[in-house]
């Protein structure tokens, strides 16, 4: 690819959150420029009419998924549903499109895992196969390589982070984990739904999904990947009144007498990570302190000097956790600087 | 006491959010007079001029904190800093005052561990081994005899209700607990701080306290003393962005091969409790469904049927967390209907 | 009526927001039994299990709007989208059955203009013309006599108390008035929209329908009637990112040299009102002081003395704005002490 | 100035919500280098630890404010309370040091009028009068002349830009004019203050100030200057619980029986304008729309082609409302392009 060449870029389904938080991304980004925006909803309406911060910025209607426009494209991003990238990828990867796909079409290698899931079959079992779970942390080599890439969910992104250096170095129960996560509410995405308006949602806090949520099957297969075999999980989602932001208290058993610093294991796990911020012990992360950056930040503590260590890690579920991390799965995909478009200081306050 | 007298109350530092949420509660009581509300501060002042809710239902000013003019009440709430009650609290009782303390001067037993969380030595030991602690749900028989009721933290609130049940019946391993808990911001009270700004608390979530909380040993003492020995207590507490509420996530790891019928174990432990209700099977309380009441909700859930139970328990922390309780413990150790001034409902949305 | 009996009361659509209010009202009135809930949607299920705040509170059941059981009523509310009301009312007028709308249907006495704002010819016009208005402030006689109680419209209820005094002395240009008003997301109701959705609402602020708002006739309407002649009026709502609350802020023109004085003027006025509460000069009200409470809290200032007169009018949106005014109508209709039920302390902070 | 040199930039007072500001934006800005924050309570403390989200990006501490540290610095910006500014301005002055204070010390031309409003006398008279007020949608050709900029405050900034169009035309009674101002509590600063804490600004809503607010005197300072002649204003403050933004809602009474077409006098009026967006007719500017970015997006409306004029305008009020619309004016001063640095898309939802 020439220096000069931008890489176009389509997004189909851009109508979401995840959708105009890649569009506020792209836009700003030096070395792309976006040639499609898809909606079937919005087709021909201005995509800063619905999105007024994009007034100014971005000069694109909403067009119909067309898969000759898409075909065009270095690069197409799905911020679909789940369910629907899986019946087009196989033709845009055929044409030598690349594909990063924000939704759960294939992050659980499984088929019948997904299935289990999601309710349906999956519907392109080898793609699902050949896809890259887009960890860069754990994964940025096959990334670099892959021709379609499985963006993480939020929580898996923020519980992943949280738990790894603890478990590649096994010194904590993997029988045992506890992931008490906590999400914004656009997390539950842009569509109408009672439990998601304001005066449902805000000022009050709950857990939801307690019984079984799909991100813990994600979050599974992560961690039994670091630690090389299966983890034991409790994973409870709750939903805090803020428009965005997770935060994961994680709660993991040291099984060593002797576990040594974890603070400097954090520090040296995520030395070359742009987008890891291991704070100074003792530190709390606050979620607005990454609100609108593609940075996880953590914190590690063992209070009391107990044998329970307490990990905190916090990011913007629609970057790091969303649409941040796409880009920086596209950047790494197609060569470009890894932070490219992804260096805004977060708005604080 | 005749049925018609109404008693006297005196409040001590009425102008904190627990001074104000008592004030709400009383002056709705059917069987109470505010016959004092104290402030240094605000002396001469008409307490509904600084609490415009107030008006119209409460006519009278705050006054200096005056020993005579306690004395003539038949109880007296203390809504002040940590540390003040137990200079005073000796005269009052002296008196024949009856007492409820909502600080945290005499809930810890021991005054050693005491002086260790609070950086003081205590003030009057002896007293401190005759308060009695105001959890009614455990301690009913001995507040309805109490000259001195130490109300709980709002912490230890919902944390002991979530797991008095299980710990009751050894279900689960006692040294392994952990407490995730959440507060709304009013549990920072009303004094001028940073990190109590709307712009600084709103739009964003965050732990704190990690290393150790003042309410760790108040916890641990309420869990010991309903476990039979020493528990092991990891306890997280979370600012989240809303004015009241608290909702715990607690996590117990069940030792015994068949732990029985979760959900009939709580719905039986609390059957005769007014204030705590144990939701159905699979329910997730929300904290805005006890804003305003003096109830507890509490959920029970067993993810995936494996050996970790998660409790779900949600309070207001300003009324079952702290007024409201006091209201209770007040009830009981006067002699009234327990629910008497307590039967709002919460306000939703 | 024996003084004993209680009110059968029905309600016609008590899942939206202003029939949940209602039912916390209801629930804590003394002289009233809910008899009926109705609920297409919801039939068959436990109020309770749809807003867990009356659990314990409230058992009964949603059921089918069926006009045999409505008529066994004494007195039933209307909480349903607005051209419903209309459809059923003359039938349990006919049976004797007192009404309360809390929609709109019959609070503009022209049917002609009420065809232009909602859009569908009235259907039983002569209803229309014999329901009452009911702004107890203004037409508290007609109310008692009253079979059909139109309940207003949030704004209008803040608006009108504001403006009546200024109104009713001729003291200001009736031809320019602005009423610049601010209500919580609550009064869009708890239909899913996506404007109403916690990420769109939240941390924004915007005005809406500033070309016409079905509020404006009505406002129009009550102040024409109270100036005695027709006013012009400019009405701008906006959203504010709260649950409840409405802040109307009044300006008027004064139209003579020396218009006396102004807050003796409001005292005056509202002396022998339960629910408006004038506050002292120079005060501004926060909508919060009157949360969850029947009140409307009213400062007038002048600034720098000049000719223009500024109003500043507080309500919840849900009470003195909707259910709590609903109640105060049934009480005033059947005999009742107006305050029965209503004498909340507003919940702060 | 070489292309390739950056501007040393000096900012004294980082600490409260317009350094920090400050800070994100000059962060990213790529023609300028930060080389002295000053601070007399944080000297020493990185600034990155007293707001995080600088982690990673800003490797500088708080300095003492020192003389001989600034006046090696090209530009200073002054985040200071008022009065404080103008006791250090002439020395940076006469180094040939320029200077944009984002306080009010300079902005007020007469100096009584000054000293009336703020309660001090001025300190240096001389430096007020030839400061150059910085709203640069007037005054951009002096702007770029000046040495000194007196950064306009939030809501005269909101008030102006929705104004001067029609009194620059002559269009509206220029004697009475109504600006209802909405802003979120940012705008109170990050000073511990009782009124701005969580549980007193959120979910509540009021005016302030209404008898007189210093931004008043301000707002027509700059109205008289396009009116050419005193202008009447009622100027009415509103808190509104979100953390950034303000809209003012502007009323004026048309003087002319043919107005012609306002919108298309908007949109020629600001052609130009790099950070002024005239949204289409019938529009509703969100504040979220501009969070986080210095555009100040209007709408224009004439409800039921009626007399009275709308117009709505809204800021972020801690970017174009300050430290946006400073670090604009310092482009204009130093002769780099007007959007250097300003161009970031808002952050939605």
């Amino acid at each position: 690819m020439s220096s000069t060449r931008k890489l176009k870029i389509g997004i189909v389904g851009g109508t979401g959150y995840t959708g105009v938080e890649l569009l506020r991304l792209l836009a700003q980004h030096p070395s792309v420029q976006l040639t499609a925006v898809t909606s079937r909803s919005e087709a021909g309406q201005p995509v800063a009419d619905l999105y007024p911060n994009l007034r100014g910025h971005l000069d694109i209607r909403f067009s119909e998924p067309d898969i000759a426009t898409l075909t065009k494209c270095d690069l197409v991003f799905f911020a679909t549903p789940n369910g629907v990238a899986m019946k087009t990828v196989p033709q845009l990867l055929d044409a030598n499109v690349k594909i990063v796909d924000l939704a759960a079409d294939f992050r659980l290698h499984d088929p019948l895992v997904w299935e289990q899931w999601y309710g349906i079959p999956h519907a392109c079992v080898n793609v699902l196969q050949e896809a890259v779970y887009g960890l860069p942390e754990v994964n940025r080599d096959a990334v670099a390589k892959a021709r379609i890439v499985a963006n993480p969910g939020c929580y898996p992104t923020a519980v992943q982070l949280g738990f790894i250096p603890l478990l590649e170095q096994g010194l904590i129960d993997p029988q045992h984990l506890i992931a008490d996560a906590k999400s914004g509410v656009s997390g539950a995405g842009r569509e109408a739904k009672v439990g998601s308006l304001l005066c449902e949602a805000s000022e009050s806090f709950k857990a939801y999904g307690v019984a079984g949520h799909r991100h813990l099957p994600e979050i599974r297969q992560g961690l039994n990947q670091v630690a090389g075999g299966d983890v034991g999980l409790t994973f409870v989602p709750h939903l805090t009144p803020m428009i965005r932001g997770i935060h994961a208290t994680l709660y993991g058993r040291l099984t060593v007498g002797n576990a040594g610093d974890l603070q400097a294991l954090y520090v040296e796990r995520y030395r070359n990570e742009p987008f890891v911020d291991v704070m100074p012990a003792g530190s709390h992360p606050e979620t607005r302190s990454v609100r609108g950056s593609n940075v996880c930040r953590i914190a590690i503590h063992r209070p009391q000097n107990g044998d329970t260590v307490v990990v905190l890690s916090a990011i913007d579920n629609l970057v790091k956790g969303a649409a941040g991390q796409a880009v920086q799965n596209m950047n790494i995909m197609c060569g470009l600087p890894e932070t490219a478009g992804l260096e805004q200081v977060a708005l604080m306050p």
